[in-house]
């Protein structure tokens, strides 16, 4: 297992800018397939690739889980810390206690993950980056991170850029 | 109680955009008049509603509460399910745990209120949603929740949404 | 020590708007330096400067830690309530538990800063304003807050304007 976390480095320093124009939006989907339960992705790699061609040179981009139990935050990409964020999640929110949304008398769901909803939910379900010179604005060890919570799926993130091309 | 989750229909099935043209801002508000001192309100229809009107078909609408202790989330709508959610919302934060912010010795608020801005904290007070061919980007479950912590009150959600006409 | 909170006044109140035009972007940095190892600060007062003399009078402001323990938040500015808030952190969040983050068998991080890690992400690492009449769009006790969550620290926030001049 690798000690260490994944690296996000620009093409350009984050500048200042002030620009003006006509707005530009492109919006594509991105599918991830999930392999296990609860699984932190990084997928900041294809969402720089996708900002780098999607015309827009400074305005934001807003990623979206079309999912109720799959997550999106900010965070370091490292094995280590992703094991801790699972351990805390599952601490945090139990799996099995005697949740209404897992019981039939209550609830006509069948999938019993009243801890997916409940985990996610502190988690949150979009992040809005800043875009600056044609690429994602993040810090050295931020990273993007699918966190999900009742897998494995295949999820969809909506992907939109909207700026000054 | 209904054991069934609300579900979220669009007149079209997102797709991906690319389109071009002068910026269109319109912002309004949203009254909600709660009833319980925990309460969450489901104003997805509303909400879609607003931007069906609003004459942005491709950007962002942004959903902001104007209050500390009245958060905003996307989640499913199902009576269970948010049972479970004040729950577990009671669990992490007591009420009656001895909080500064409720201590007359340290705090000029009378409200008593110190958990319900620690429980709104951990959902946030804003959601900013995509708009894709002038109806807001949501999965099938997911719902725009009002999460009331300190009601009954009359709270305002503004309303901005931002893109191509 | 003050028992008040921090009021938010605009120079007009919030207004429905609806205009159109063509899109200006407009990005900064703020640095925020911390003393201590975890630091509620209030930037309010100067995201307000920097928006009113940005030129958008209609649109969005997005707030952006460049920092993975670094969050930003919405909550109202009060010592108390402060306190609050970082005993709860510290609560939820154990500083000392056995992180694998922490444990050099597992991680080649050596600020054993697990716990910041995992209390930055409960918090979220941006916030996305909205603007109005050229101002930030806030209620009456909200405040916007950097979080520090692993002190003292030299901290950038950028924060970028998008909307109609």
């Amino acid at each position: 297992m690798s000690k260490s976390s994944s690296l996000t480095v620009r093409a350009t320093p984050v500048q200042p800018a002030s620009v003006s124009g006509p707005l530009v939006v492109h919006a594509d989907s991105l599918l991830v397939q999930t392999d296990r339960r609860i699984e932190l992705v990084d997928i900041t790699d294809t969402v720089v690739e996708m900002v780098r061609r999607c015309g827009v040179r400074e305005g934001v981009a807003s990623l979206w889980s079309m999912h109720t139990t799959c997550a999106l935050m900010i965070n370091e990409a490292q094995q280590a810390l992703h094991a801790d964020i699972t351990r805390v999640l599952e601490q945090m929110i139990e799996r099995d206690a005697e949740w209404m949304h897992n019981d039939p008398q209550h609830s006509d769901c069948d999938r019993m993950n009243a801890d997916s909803h409940l985990r996610a939910m502190l988690l949150g379900h979009s992040v809005t980056l800043q875009i600056g010179a044609g690429e994602p604005v993040l810090g050295q060890w931020q990273r993007v991170i699918v966190a999900e919570m009742d897998g494995p799926r295949a999820r969809t993130i909506r992907v939109q850029a909207l700026g000054v091309g």
